[in-house]
């Protein structure tokens, strides 16, 4: 089988029925997702995210794959639900957590939960024509960046003593703003946030000197010499990295796609497991130990991630070493996250490729990195 | 060797030389206690836990084992740097994580540092005869008892819609004022605390018809079926059962010995991995997957509180069975966690017994559990 058909069969045959019909929730709207092993639904409980990012792919699929009216359906009962039940009017921001009927359960201090909604609306504008989800994407995307950016919004967890900056907020903004401009076309405003993001990352974030992509760093970009500014996150700077790659595509930026292939280097070499194979959940800058206990452990999303990247580098460059990386990476993850009886991905691995949790979803894992995955590799395949 | 000279010998000749004199801070005062395996610094920052429960241990040894002037000075040092560091003037509540120099980093919703400079404190006026040490001691255990008992003290973290209360501040307020009454003496309000401690824990969290001590409930004290209701935590219910043995013993009070025994048969009889050996850090309830993905790992405390709590139902009841489950878990533990090249005991194995990590110490992992839990099972060990 060649490799478009294998993931495309991946996709439509092990993973999507997996999750469909069974996650529509047919009683309160939305979508269940905390299902273990072999579909049996473990905790009725709703992230926002999922309703947010599992309304997004199933309307992807549906824009680029096949308008198939279920899939239309389902998301818009996602995009019902999240605007139905998962805003507290008493600030107009989302929840991160509620019970199957809706009752809020927790909010959090930081807000994502915005801008997987503000991609699902966008889509949806797309699918459908409607103006109303088109405003809804962009209302979403301002309460995201404006929560986010705007100094001294998201009460502070550390004190003022030793302030740091994320790379997950820049990254978040850079794919929201790209996809919100695929689908409801070009602005200054989208634009803007796109040349803010990649402007910051590159400036703060990314280091030649140390070969390396800084998860956090002093708003200066310098290093911040302890547990928590040293530790480096390779899935997250390589699904950064890909992000960066498909800017570079959109813009024929030779430059960007230097960017985006050094970032992968870099974090394919602090990353990936020379022992058992894998990528590590977690790394030190300077190889010192890293507090987290569960730090050597392997997560299925940085390999969808890097599954996207280096399929994305080869295609830019036509390096055939992204292709050996991709293979690499290809079979290591398929036979250890995949099963063949029920489906779908297991979420997490021991260090040396054990699964820790029979768990297919939960509040972290649903319909969204993995089909992404199979979805943009079965585009980017070469012939 | 007997295994009370096994257990003063691992006390003397492989912790306590790894710690100090390493962990004074000569320049700042206070104890540094981020080490990597060969007791190199990994990190100069500073856990506000870590300065009260090091000072208290060093106490307890210079009263319950040798007058040796350094431990009491170091002690001293401890409780200045806390004092004079750790306190935020604006609210009278200590900080979670501070640097080197004292600059506070990190306070959190829920105040656990108070109570550790409690115990702390008392250690001292015993030891000392400091009137201003006892004082200080009670009112680190008000401000403790108010912040974590006082309905709507502690910022909430989730909606009220699925109230929930933990066992871990019950059994922190039983265990701090069993060690305010042991060194201040018997008083009414410590009395108060200690009963009710004990009757909430009985009537809210252990569950006869369950075989299980919950670590979190409903108000009412029924299960919430949900991921957090469900969680188990067999190390933190083995350690509240030898507080509670540690009650039973002070009133000669059977009823207090069966419930001790059964919270540990029951958390052994879940927590035990019949296949590595060990005690998982997280169970289910019912035996479905647990959210976290870590969760079959192997921590360093459970053990230690193990190794207490299954000497201590020896000690009590005369069962043969407990010193043969001790038995097991020393083995198993010393062989695993021990490090015979540099001492002290790593903290974090993966679920088959391999360290996911070389820290010695970290925020999380002092000079705290496993000295006390050496210095408890010498002072146990039958004859």
């Amino acid at each position: 089988m060649d490799l478009a058909s294998f993931y495309h069969d991946q996709l439509f045959r092990d993973c999507l029925p997996f999750w469909f019909p069974r996650a529509v929730d047919e009683e309160h709207g939305g979508f269940l997702h905390c299902f273990d092993r072999n579909g049996s639904l473990v905790d009725s409980d709703k992230s926002v995210w999922a309703q947010g990012r599992m309304s997004w792919m199933l309307l992807t699929l549906y824009l680029e794959n096949d308008r198939k009216p279920e899939w239309l359906e389902w998301a818009e009962g996602g995009l019902r639900f999240l605007e139905g039940k998962c805003v507290d009017a008493s600030d107009g921001r989302m929840y991160f957590h509620v019970a199957r009927d809706g009752t809020p359960i927790r909010k959090r201090r930081y807000a994502f939960s915005e801008s997987f909604a503000a991609i699902a609306h966008a889509a949806h504008a797309r699918a459908t024509g409607s103006c109303e989800s088109a405003g809804k994407a962009r209302h979403w995307f301002e309460r995201f960046t404006d929560w986010n950016f705007t100094p001294g919004r998201i009460p502070p967890k550390f004190t003022g003593a030793r302030p740091m900056e994320g790379l997950g907020p820049r990254m978040i903004a850079l794919v929201t703003a790209q996809e919100l401009r695929k689908h409801l076309g070009e602005d200054a405003i989208l634009t803007g946030w796109i040349d803010r993001c990649l402007d910051e990352i590159r400036r703060l974030f990314v280091k030649p000197e140390l070969k390396v992509v800084m998860e956090s760093v002093a708003p200066d970009g310098s290093i911040v010499d302890h547990f928590d500014g040293r530790l480096l996150n390779p899935g997250h700077a390589i699904e950064a990295a890909w992000f960066i790659l498909d800017e570079a595509a959109y813009r024929n930026d030779a430059a960007l796609v230097g960017l985006g292939c050094e970032m992968l280097d870099w974090m394919w070499a602090r990353g990936w497991d020379q022992e058992f194979g894998g990528l590590f959940y977690f790394r030190d800058l300077y190889g010192k130990p890293v507090q987290e206990y569960w730090q050597d452990m392997k997560f299925w999303w940085p390999h969808d991630e890097g599954l996207i990247a280096t399929l994305m580098a080869h295609r830019m460059t036509g390096e055939p070493r992204y292709l050996a990386m991709h293979e690499k990476l290809r079979e290591w993850s398929f036979a250890r996250f995949g099963d063949p009886e029920d489906g779908e991905w297991f979420g997490y691995l021991r260090r040396d490729g054990i699964p820790t949790s029979s768990l297919k979803g939960s509040l972290w894992k649903s319909f969204f990195h993995h089909p992404r995955a199979l979805w943009r590799c079965h585009q980017l395949a070469p012939e």
